[in-house]
C-alpha cells in the first residue's frame, strides 16, 4: 500500500503538496521548517531523515566552579575568527570590532573574552603542549641580506648588555624592500612568532611572509608605524597606470601584501616584544576586503598556511633569536588584562565608542555608554590576572569597575530597575532592555570578584570593595530569581524585557542564545545551591528538545 | 513519481513513518497535532486537509459598547447547558454550580453571568419574537381531575379579587396522583411556562410532563417542597421489594421521573410567580445522574420535546391562566439582579461557598473567598438592572460591590499588586495567581459603573462611588497596559502570572482562553481607544492562524 498525492492547506489557507496512506496525511517538512523553525537534516547512515526542534547544542557547566579557573566553557571560543572582529591590534594586542561601525574599535566585552578565553586554555591545556617552542635566527648566518636589491641592508652582529646577542640592522624602508630576513621554521602548527625588538625611527617595519597550503598563495603581512586610515589592517595598494587609471593588482604573481597599523605599539627607540599569531592576522588580513560580507569572513586552522620568513626594514635593532610557538595564550590573557586596566575611564568604566541602537533604533545608546557586561567580564578577566601576575594594579581596576553598577544608566551606568528589581544591563538603555544572558555574565564577574582572597591585603577599600561585590551579586541573584519566570513563554526564552516598555511582541532568543541562557543558568544555579534555578534550567533544556509547557 | 516509506526520528529519536518523494520528507499530521496541539480535519469538500493551528475562533466584539446594552457577546452564552450546572434552582431561580463540589452550591459569576446571557439577548432579540405567548387553562373545561385516582381531586373556580379567575384545587399530595391538570400547547418551541399560584402547605406541588421527540419517552417534572438533601433536582426512585432488594426503575413503561426542590422558593400561603424552562429542567433532569461523567451532559434544543401538561397536588390556588413562552429572558434577568441583592454580604461580596484550589493546590482558596469577576459580573447585572427597572436597591448594590477592590487578597479582599501594579484577583490567592480574563471582566464592571449616570441623582454616597469606580478602572487599565506584555509567549498567551511567585512553567492559554484574550483586549482596547491594546491584540489574532513573534 503506497502513499497517494494529496492537497493540504494551513492556516493561511495556502495549499501544500502531501501524501496520504492508509492510516493518515503527511506534511512536508519543509512547512515545518518555516513555521516552527525546526530543523531537519539527514540522519547519520543516510537512511532516516532527523527533525530536530533546536540546531543548538545544550551544554551545561561542570559542576564546581572556580572563580580562579577556566571562565565557562570559554576555552572553546575563537574571538579572533569572529567575522564582527577585524583584527587583533598590533598596537594593543587585543581585537577590534567592526560590528556596529565600519571603522574599527574597540569593544571592552569582546576583549575581555578574548582574554577570558586564553586564560581558560592556559589553564585547561597541558603543560608539555604549551611549552613545544622553535627558536630561530640564533646563529647568525640565518639572517640574510637582500641581495640585488636597489638598497643596501646591513646586518651587524653584537652583544647587548640588556638583550645578550643582537642584530643591528639597516635597510631601505620601502616595502618592495625584502630588507634583513630569516628563513622560520616549516612546521605548520608553529604559526606564532614572538621576538624583541628596538626601531629607530617610524620608517622602520617588519614583514612576515607565509604560504597558504591550497593555492601556494604567497601572504606578506606588514606590520608598520601608519595609522592606516584607522583601518587596522588594509590590503597595499600596487597601482599601475595602464590605460590611464589606477588599476589595484593584489594577486600579481601569486602574491598578496596586507599592512596591521603598529603605529603607537611601543616608544619608538625602545625595546618592546613582538608577539603575533600569524594564522590570525593572515585570516582577519584575508577577510578585509572593502565590501565583504559576513560569509567572505574567512577562518583559518593550524594546517592552512605555513610560515616563510620574518623580515625588518629601516633603522632597527632585533634580538638574535626568533621564537615560534603554537599558542599565544598567556600572551593575549595579558594584552586583554592590560588593556582593561590601561582603557578604564574615571567612572571605573570600559566605555564603547560607537552608537548602539536596539529595537528599531526605538532604544538607542549614544557612544560613550558602558556595559554591565564589559563591567563583570573586565572583572572576571582582573581577578584572574590579578591572581595571576600577583600585581596590584589589577585588582584596583577590578574593584573601580564596581562604581558603575550603583549608577543608574539615566546617569551613565548599568544600573536599572525592573518594577523595583535591581538590574544590571548589558544595554542601559531608557527604558531598560533586561538582557537575561548579559545580566548573567555580570552576576559571574561580581561573584568572582566577590570570592577574592583579600585576608592578606592591608587595604580597607579593596576589603570593602569586595564585601559590596558581594551584595550586588546577592541583590542580582534576588531578582533573577524574581524576574526568571518572565523570560519562559513555555516553549523557549526570551531575549530580553524590552517588549515590556514598548508594548511589542517578545524578542524571542534563537536557539543558540537560548543555548547561552541554560549554561549560564546552570552555572549560577551551581554556585547557588539553587533547586529552582536548577529546575528552570532543567525545563529550558527540555523546550529545545520539544518538551512544551502545559496549557490550562 | 510517487512515494516512498522512509523512516524519520524527531527530539526524542522515536522513531515516525513518513513518506519522501523526489523534493522533500513529508511528516505525519498526528505528530504535528500531538507535537504543537494543532487541529486537522478534511476540507469542506472531502478533498483536502486543513491544518489549523487554533481550533478555537477569532471573535472580536462590535466597535461601540453601550454600558448599558448587551454584555459582549454573551448573548450566544448558554450558562444553563454547561455540563458543571447542575439546574437552575426551583428556588431562586438561577444557576447552581457542581464544578468545584458535588453539592450543588451558588457560583457568583455563573449567576451573573446567567444574567447577562439573558439581558444580552433581552437587547438583542427583536420584540416580536419576545412577545409570543400563548395561554392555556383560561377555560375551566381545561382543568382535568385524576380520574380513578385512588384519592379524590377537587377543582372549583371562582374569581379572586386580586388575581382575576382562579381555580382552587385540592388533591392528593402523593407524586403518583395526577391531581389537577390541564393539557399545555403541543409547539415544540414555547417551552416555557409561566403562572401563579398560592400553595397552602408543604405537600403542594405541581408537575410538568413532557415528552421527548427521539424516543417518545416521557419524562415527569416535578416540583416539590423537599430540600431533597442539597440535590437541586433529583430522579424519584420507584422502589420494589423484588428479590429482597430495593430495585430502581428509573424507566418503567418509557417513563421517568424526576424533582426539583422547590423549597423555600416563597412564602407557604402567599401568592408567587412560576417561570420555568422546561426545555432547560429536562436537560439538567437527564444530566443528574449520580456518577455521570462530562460526555453525559444532555444538551436538548428546541424541538427536541414538546410540553404534555401540568399538573397540581395538594392544598393549592392556581390563577386560570397559564402562559407558554420560547424564552424566559426577562426573568432569568431578574432572577440572578435578584440574587445578586438578596445574597451580598456585609463586605459587599458575593462570596463563593467552595474550597478553589489551584496550581496542583498550591495556591488554595478556602470557602468564602470572593472574585473579582464575581465583583464585577455582579456590578455589569446590578447597573444594567437599575436602568431597566429603576430600582435603587440595584444601585446600591452596585456601590457596596466596590468596597472589595480596595481591600487586599490577605484580608479577603480581591486586591492584589504585581511589582507594584494594582490588580484585581479573579482567584485572589496568596502568593497573587492575576489571571488576566477575570482581570478583564473585573475592569469592564467597574467601566459600566464609572458610566451609570448619576446626574438626577441626589445622594452623595453614590455620586462619590461611581467616581471612585472610575480610579479604580482608571488604575487597573493603568496595570494592563504595564503587564500585558507579560502575557505574549510570541506564539500565544499566558493564562495568569502565577508562575512568577511559584516559579514553574507558566500556565499557557488553551485557544478557547486565548479567544477570550483577544476578545476582552479587543473590548476594552474599544473602549480605551487605545492603539497598544488594539495592535496587542491584532498579533495575537495573528498567533492564532500561526504567526509568531520574530527571534533575535
Ligand atoms: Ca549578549
Ligand atoms: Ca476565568
Amino acid at each position: 500500500p503506497g502513499a497517494v498525492e494529496t492537497k493540504c492547506t494551513t492556516d493561511n489557507g495556502k495549499p501544500l503538496r502531501c501524501w496520504k496512506d492508509e492510516e493518515e496525511v503527511y506534511f512536508p517538512s519543509s512547512y515545518l521548517k518555516k513555521r516552527f523553525d525546526m530543523t531537519g537534516k539527514l540522519g547519520k547512515d543516510g537512511s532516516t531523515f532527523e527533525l530536530f526542534t533546536s540546531y543548538a547544542k545544550m551544554r551545561t557547566p561542570d559542576k564546581n566552579y572556580d572563580p580562579l579557573g577556566p571562565f565557562g566553557h570559554f576555552s572553546t571560543y575563537s574571538v579572533e575568527t569572529r567575522d564582527r572582529v577585524r583584527c587583533i591590534s598590533a598596537k594593543t594586542y587585543v581585537p577590534m570590532s567592526t560590528q556596529w561601525d565600519p571603522i574599527p574599535y574597540y569593544y571592552p566585552i569582546q576583549i575581555a573574552q578574548y582574554g577570558l578565553q586564553h586564560y581558560s586554555r592556559m589553564k585547561i591545556d597541558s603543560v608539555s603542549n604549551k611549552s613545544e617552542e622553535v627558536l630561530v635566527g640564533v646563529q647568525s648566518k640565518e639572517w640574510k641580506g637582500a641581495a640585488g636589491m636597489h638598497e643596501t641592508t646591513e646586518r651587524l652582529f653584537f652583544n647587548d648588555e640588556e638583550k645578550g646577542k643582537v642584530v643591528n640592522i639597516s635597510a631601505g624602508h620601502a616595502l618592495s624592500n625584502a630588507g634583513a630576513y630569516v628563513y622560520l621554521d616549516k612546521s605548520p602548527d608553529l604559526h606564532v612568532i614572538s621576538f624583541e625588538w628596538k626601531p629607530y625611527d617610524a620608517n622602520s617595519s617588519f614583514t612576515v611572509l607565509a604560504k597558504m597550503k591550497q593555492d601556494d598563495l604567497l601572504v606578506l603581512i606588514n606590520y608598520v608605524f601608519s595609522e592606516g586610515d584607522g583601518k587596522c589592517v588594509w590590503q597595499d595598494e600596487e597601482k599601475s597606470f595602464d590605460d590611464e587609471t589606477i588599476v589595484l593588482k593584489p594577486r600579481k604573481d601569486g602574491q598578496v601584501s596586507y599592512s596591521y597599523s603598529y603605529s603607537g605599539s611601543a616608544p619608538i627607540g625602545n625595546w618592546s616584544t613582538v608577539t603575533r599569531d600569524i594564522l590570525v592576522d593572515v585570516a582577519r588580513a584575508l577577510s578585509s576586503g572593502e565590501n565583504r560580507k559576513k560569509d567572505d569572513n574567512v577562518v583559518l586552522h593550524p594546517g592552512d598556511l605555513r610560515l616563510v620568513s620574518l623580515g625588518f626594514r629601516g633603522q632597527l635593532t632585533v634580538r638574535q633569536q626568533i621564537a615560534q610557538r603554537k599558542e599565544q595564550d598567556f600572551h593575549a590573557f595579558r594584552s586583554s588584562a592590560d588593556w582593561l586596566v590601561e582603557n578604564q575611564d574615571k567612572k571605573g568604566g570600559w566605555s564603547v565608542p560607537v552608537e548602539r541602537s536596539i529595537a528599531d533604533r526605538k532604544l538607542v545608546l549614544p557612544p560613550g555608554w558602558h556595559s554591565a557586561m564589559a563591567q563583570g567580564h573586565g572583572i572576571s578577566v582582573l581577578t584572574r590576572a590579578y591572581n595571576h601576575f600577583q600585581d596590584k594594579k589589577y585588582m584596583s581596576a577590578a574593584v573601580n569597575a564596581l562604581d558603575l553598577f550603583k549608577t543608574n544608566s539615566s546617569e551613565g551606568g548599568v544600573r536599572a530597575e525592573f518594577f523595583g528589581n535591581v538590574w544590571y544591563e548589558e544595554y542601559p538603555t531608557t527604558p531598560g532592555s533586561f538582557v537575561l544572558n548579559g545580566f548573567l555574565y555580570s552576576l559571574i564577574g561580581l561573584y568572582d570578584l566577590s570570592k577574592l582572597d583579600v585576608s592578606g591585603i592591608n587595604d580597607d577599600k579593596i576589603k570593602t570593595k569586595v564585601l559590596e561585590a558581594l551584595e550586588m551579586y546577592s541583590g542580582g541573584i534576588r531578582s533573577l530569581k524574581q524576574l526568571l519566570p518572565l523570560y519562559d513563554t513555555g516553549s523557549g526564552t526570551i531575549y530580553d524585557l524590552r517588549h515590556v516598555a514598548l508594548g511589542t511582541a517578545p524578542n524571542l532568543a534563537r536557539w543558540d542564545y537560548h543555548a547561552v541562557h541554560v549554561y549560564l543558568l546552570k552555572w549560577i544555579a551551581g554556585l547557588e545551591k539553587d533547586e529552582f534555578l536548577n529546575k528552570t534550567a532543567e525545563r529550558w533544556i527540555g523546550y529545545a528538545y520539544g518538551k512544551r509547557a502545559k496549557h490550562n
